[in-house]
């Protein structure tokens, strides 16, 4: 994927978490919060049946920005994440990155990340995060 | 342990991690930067070891947010994280909560989150939560 580090660049990647993800993310976080783990609890709240994890949703935007662009070697110095939605097990999402600024004598970009249900086109999770790449953000 | 639903009111909970959590935190968010799990990269880095997925760190917030105070049931609404410092496995850190507002009326709170490394009492990870949770705020 070629990415041109420049303000306004995007590009987006399609994922979604099974319920086996959400136990692992649980049992590696210690959060076991019934919400994400027990369809009978899940079924006494607003939502009805089990929710991700926000921050199992929000781990795409590690997993992309650190391992696809600007890749390894980066250096996550900020996020922020807003919650407006929830994300579902066996649902398909996509999430958009968006360039927002670049600093090339820091090193360092703000990324947009929007998270979207596929089939509704619903934006479930927003958040910029702030990353230092020597190599991809330079002049 | 017994927190009062008020500005101001802090609490802390103590934590590491091993790079077993590391590898599994990987294996279930796709994010397999080097950084995180190679240690002869990481030596070419300012870092000179590997060190722990930002993400990975601020899991203590939706653990201990999410499961003891103000606990199940709560709705993760936002968060946003300052990483200051990098984290280490086989280290003990501190996290420490303190409550910024609480707004009653739409059962919100804002929480700020510390991770203070436990022997030097510098901070690595900062940020503020925001949850709601219909039991705990409330008038």
């Amino acid at each position: 994927m070629e990415i041109k580090a420049e303000a306004g660049a995007s590009f987006s990647h399609n994922f979604r978490f099974s319920q086996n993800d959400v136990e692992n993310f649980a049992a590696v976080t210690g959060d076991n919060n019934p919400l994400h783990l027990d369809p009978d609890f899940a079924a006494g709240t607003p939502f009805k049946k089990p929710i991700i994890h926000g921050m199992l949703g929000a781990s795409i935007f590690t997993k992309v920005l650190g391992t696809i662009y600007p890749g390894f070697g980066s250096v996550y110095l900020g996020q922020t994440l807003e919650f407006q939605r929830p994300m579902f097990v066996d649902t398909d999402y996509e999430a958009v990155f968006t360039i927002e600024s670049i600093d090339p004598v820091k090193h360092t970009a703000q990324i947009k990340g929007e998270i979207k249900n596929k089939e509704t086109g619903k934006r479930c999770t927003v958040g910029v995060a702030t990353l230092m790449n020597t190599e991809k953000f330079r002049v």
